[in-house]
Order: structure tokens, then C-alpha cells, then sequence
């Protein structure tokens, strides 16, 4: 860790490289065009989301050491919107002496989701009980510690490598790969904190969010900020955001997901080192978006004010089950005759089943009419071929 | 005019063109990135603000017929971020079945400021009295008419072609030229509206800013929104903005700077039939921005609501004068560490004397606290060279 610094110079001719160049991409550029900042992508794919709006696109594997190397080579500040990236390759780069940010030991941590339980177990960081495991057979042997969720150390990235083991038949299912068994939180709200630190030290949190679900489906429906939770568990969450980030020494932004449990404590489940899907109703909802923070944190500029504007709820815009080819938006202006909803399309061509094209952000004073755009909005935009 | 259509179905494959590639490009560029909208842009200038960040960047004069036409073949929905184009060849695209908003015809009144305040009477809109003049002997022999602005009927960008005769003699300065004398207006406020209305009819406008001036030096110093106005003289600004674009017909945003007397009228004084300036603080400020309306109006969707967030206010980052060469930001760290402080760089490298580089949004709950921060941001960053 390098020691502290004040703020950095402001200096719009550094050249920013960020590895991936996929939606988050996109909206850090947005951000970055409001400072002049140069915004050089790579991404495997060649049409992503960024293709068209980065000042560079280059296209190559985001884990293979030279393609990163080579990338790297010409720019001053680098980071990330996707942790699936080759840590080696940063590592050497930061021993030349560039910035890269978040840290490359803290993504290789992260990476591995063990490794992420083990930190917070040694941290002292309240998080689910959990027991390694080495193979299926290792899973198998757990039967008294049901129900629980099966995770694989790696290779966990976009929901594959979880498994929820609820009964003994469940077993046979088991990850035969390293990973753990991590006993079921009974939550009562799965709520997320992103918070942010530059290499001055200064520390910002957002407002909490909340992941609200669907009280039949049980799946996440949308997402409310800030959280209707009383103000003793808002400083809970925030201050453990605060200490996480802390006792991990990063800089950058770092998205916190959290339970909290039936019984009133909060819990880290899992923790994302760059601007995540929970931050996105920050864009219109709060005086600062996450984009333009995880800019102002690895530039070591000062942080923004992150109070909240408005409520906001953020629902994500997936294609339609079904429907694989060009996308189609249908009912997009009944949705955006509703005041306060506006949408962010991701400028993915195709769509395929549940592939997040975009997502829109709903604002408005009044709770209750909030929660009635939020239904209108995801009974009427449909994402079709 | 086209009969009244219904609103467009949503299609981001529709390729916009505009005629201008400078700041207000840019921001419509930011804004139009949500919507997966291509933005080809038109510019005489190879380093135009746009130049990194639109889908397309064409080289070549606004005001030739032949680069207008041919820049035009392929777009299906073209506007401008500047007066002064060529019309003739927007009646030709319009003519060839191509959506022109603002329709060409409105484009050419506004650009002869004579026509404009012929029309303003002709259709019973309040504004200055004022003599048309074909010379300076013409202008010379209104004495009797004395102070009053003289204005020349076309050449008059950006501050040029306007002057201030006072007395008999600074009559001998009079523009040579056809144009006309305006009676000065001996004003209490400074104020503009923002309108937008697209083919469907919808019209939308947003709350009245006011231009606030320097007590001793007599120069806008800041734009604040919204105007510290009474609700009769609010809706009167509101009411003439709307009766303004009805009259004129037209499709697209229109600012229509305005003077509030000092017996409480409301008098037209020119307008923009494109975003403004006095416009840049709804990117924060208010739950739509003007860059998306002017997208919502153009493409005939519904248009966004225009309510307050918070007060806010605009600053011109202007480049220093006695500077010329590569810009470098003086005091950006301080001025992004105040609470509700939003920079916006137009992407220009080089500064010189009172260049427009870029603008603050600030923003604050709190009117006492919002105006130190202005005055904060104003003694703080300084852009030199």
C-alpha cells in the first residue's frame, strides 16, 4: 500500500484504461465526458456497449497476460468494471509505477470467493457461517449444516457456481470443485451499500439500497433507495461498508451486498470492487452517481456529496423469454410518458432471454406513486426480437 | 406544418443527424448514449467538442448547401445545435420526406433578428419597441428614440452585431447595415424559458431561470433556477413561453430569453430554437435535462417532466483572460470537494481570453448556502494556459 497522498492535480490528459466494456463501461464514459477524460476500453467482445463512445476500443481477452500488458503499457490510471481480469498483468503493471485501481491483490482476493469469506473471517467482519470444501464428497458430509448454499471458490462469475442445498436429496447435486457450504441466512432484506475511498483517504458511502422481491416469485423485482429500515440499521450498514473498505485498504468504489438477518444484524454476503448494478438509480436518484465517484476515487480527486435527490428505484430491463435476435423495445413510450422514469439502453443489439439490455430508474416523491411506476414500468417495456 | 401525428414508436435504429458539433452537441450526445440513439455529427472544426464521441464525425461548412445535402442523405431525423446553417438545403431534405426539427422556416426567421421582432408583433407577442433601419443614417436620425440597442438583422452571432447607443453621440457608431433600434428596456430581472413540443402537440416548459447580474459590474454572473419570481409573473413567463412556440409552430426546444420590467411585464427580447445556456443546470437541477427533451421532442416521443430537484445554480467556465494555449484547470480540487459542485468540460484543449471551456452546475437546498458556493467556484477555478 502506498502511503497517503493528497488530492491529485486535476489533469485531463491522462489516459484512463479500463479493462471490460460492457454496460458499466459505458456509463463511466458518460460520466468521464463531463471531466475530459480520455477513456480507453478493452473488451473480448467487439461490439460491446462501448464500442462507439470510447476515445480507444481495443478487442482482446480481458485474462490473458499480454493482451493486458500491452494495453496497460500506454496509459497512467487503469481499473476495471468486471473482476474476471488477469491480476498478474496488473500486478506488473502497477510495479511500473501506474495506477491501478481497485488494487490488484484486493480484485485476486475478491476473485475468490473463499479467499473473500476467509478476509471477513479474520476481520472480524459479521458475515454467514461457512465451512470449506474441497470436493462434492467434502459437501455430501455436511448434511447437519442444512440448508445451506454450495459455492465454488471461482469460476462464480453471473449467478453460475451457486447453488442453494436445502435438503438432503439436494446433495447429490453437490460442486465437485473447491468452494464452501455457507449456512442459509433467514433475511429479512437483502440491502447493499457502495462506498468509496481515494488514496487521500476520504471516505464516502452511499444512502442504503434495497433489493425488494416479489412476495410470490421470490425474486429480486427492483431496487429502492434509500431502504425502509430504521436509522439504527442505516448506520449499521453504513459503518460496516466503511469498515470493509478499510480493513481491505482499497481505492476505488466497492459495491457491499448484505442481509439483514430476521433477528436485526447485518451481514456481508458478497462485495463487488467497481460500480454494480446496485448503484445504478444513483444517476438520477443522488447528487453524485456511483460512475462519476469511481472516477473521482481513482483519480484521488475529492469525493462527491452522495445525498439523496429523490427516491429512487431501479428496475433492470431484461429480453424477454422467447425472443433471441435484434431487440425490439415495445411500450417504451407509454413508459416514458410517466414522469420521472427515464432509461438507460445499454446499446446491445441482440437480445436473448433474460439478457440485461438496460435498465430504467424511476423518481418520485411520493412512495406509494413510486411503487405504482415501478409495476407500470415492468408490466408495459418489453424487450422482444 | 405536417398534420398532428401520434407519438413515434421508439426505434434506436434511427440514425440523427446535427448540424453542429460544440458543446451542446456533446451534451445531446451524453444524453442520446441512454437511449442507444447514433448521433452523426455535422462541423467546420476537425477538433469540434464532439469529434470523440459521436457514432459518426463529418468535417465541412454549416452554411454550404452541397455539404448539408450530402451530410443529410442517410439520416432520418436531423436538427442543429447552431442558427447559423443552411436552410435552403434543409427545405430540400425536409422536401425529400426527412423529419427537420426545427422546421427549416422557423430556423430562417430566428436568423433574421428583424423578421423575429416583426413576427413577435405581427402576432401580438409583447416585446421591446422597435424601429426597423436600413443604414446608419437611418439609425442616426432616431435620436428621439434614444437609448436604445442597435441590432444588425443577420451577422449577429455570439454577441457581435448588437450595440448599445446611449446617447447623441454614440450615434456615431451606428451599424451601416439593414437591421433595426431597439428601445432599451429598462429592466428589473433578466429571465428565460425553456419550451418544448413535439409533432404529437405536447408542450412542456421548464420553471424560469433567472440571469443575475453583478451589482457593480453589471455582467451576468451566474444563472440561478428557479427564478426568485412571484407566482403571477412565473406564470406569465410560463404562459407567453408556450404561446411563443404555438405561434411559431413549432417542433423541438426553444429558449426564449425574456425581461421582466420594472412595472411587472413580460417582454420577449430573442430566442433559440435549440438547447441554450440558460438550460445547463436542468441536467442536475431538474428531473429531465433539456439535451433529453430536446431528444423527446425531435423524435415525437412523450416529453419528460420538467419539476425542480433542487435549486441550482450555472456558472460559465470561461478561459482567463491574458491566457492562450493548452488549458490546465487551476483549482479543480477544491472546487470538486464543495457539496453539489458538477464540472462539465467541453472537450476543448485549446483556451483563450473568455473562451467557453466548460460550466458548473451547483446545487443546493439551502439559497444562502448555494450562493457562497457560487461565488466560491467563481474565485476558484481558473482556466489557464
Amino acid at each position: 500500500m502506498r502511503s497517503r497522498i493528497s488530492h491529485m492535480a486535476f489533469d485531463s490528459t491522462l489516459r484512463l484504461g479500463v479493462l471490460g466494456g460492457g454496460q458499466l463501461g459505458r456509463m463511466l464514459i458518460q460520466s468521464a465526458i463531463d471531466f475530459n477524460l480520455q477513456v480507453h476500453i478493452l473488451d473480448p467482445d467487439k461490439n460491446a456497449p462501448c464500442k462507439d463512445i470510447a476515445t480507444t476500443f481495443t478487442v482482446g481477452p480481458l485474462t490473458d497476460y499480454d493482451t493486458v500488458m500491452a494495453f496497460g503499457a500506454d496509459k497512467d490510471v487503469i481499473t476495471i468494471e468486471i473482476e474476471n481480469v488477469n491480476t498478474a498483468a496488473l500486478k506488473a503493471l502497477e510495479a511500473q509505477g501506474k495506477r491501478v485501481f481497485p488494487q490488484p491483490h484486493i480484485i485476486e482476493l475478491i476473485q475468490n470467493k473463499l479467499h473473500q469469506k476467509q478476509f471477513y473471517l479474520e476481520h472480524g467482519i459479521p458475515t454467514a457461517e461457512f465451512i470449506e470444501t474441497a470436493n462434492a464428497e467434502e459437501v455430501k458430509s455436511k448434511s447437519d449444516f442444512l440448508p445451506f448454499v454450495n459455492k465454488l471458490a471461482t469460476e462464480g462469475y453471473d449467478g453460475r457456481g451457486v447453488q442453494v442445498i436445502k435438503t438432503e436429496a439436494d446433495l447429490a447435486k453437490a460442486f465437485d470443485k473447491p468452494g464452501f457450504v455457507e449456512k442459509m441466512v433467514d433475511f429479512e432484506k437483502e440491502l447493499a451499500v457502495i462506498v468509496a475511498k481515494n488514496e487521500n483517504g476520504d471516505i464516502t458511502t452511499f444512502p442504503t439500497v434495497e433489493m425488494v422481491f416479489h412476495p410470490v416469485h421470490n425474486l429480486v423485482e427492483y431496487l429502492i433507495s434509500p431502504a425502509a429500515i430504521t436509522q439504527e440499521i442505516e448506520e449499521k450498514a453504513q459503518s460496516l461498508a466503511k469498515e470493509v473498505i478499510n480493513k481491505l485498504d482499497m481505492v476505488g468504489l466497492l459495491a457491499i451486498e448484505m442481509f439483514l438477518t430476521k433477528d436485526g444484524r447485518v451481514l456481508v454476503n458478497e462485495v463487488a470492487p467497481r460500480t454494480h448494478n446496485s448503484g445504478h438509480q444513483t444517476i438520477e436518484g443522488n447528487v453524485t452517481s456511483q460512475f462519476e465517484q469511481h472516477l473521482r476515487a481513482i483519480m484521488n480527486w475529492p469525493l462527491g456529496d452522495t445525498d439523496t435527490l429523490r427516491p429512487a428505484a431501479m428496475v433492470n430491463l431484461l429480453g424477454e423469454d422467447g425472443f433471441t435476435g435484434e431487440a425490439k423495445y415495445e411500450g417504451m413510450d407509454k413508459v416514458l410518458s410517466k414522469a420521472g422514469v427515464h432509461v438507460h439502453l445499454y446499446g446491445k443489439k441482440l437480445t436473448k432471454p433474460f439478457r440485461k439490455m438496460g435498465h430504467a430508474t424511476i423518481s418520485d416523491t411520493n412512495i406509494d406513486l413510486l411503487k405504482e411506476k415501478i409495476k407500470f414500468v415492468k408490466d408495459t417495456l418489453k424487450i422482444k426480437a
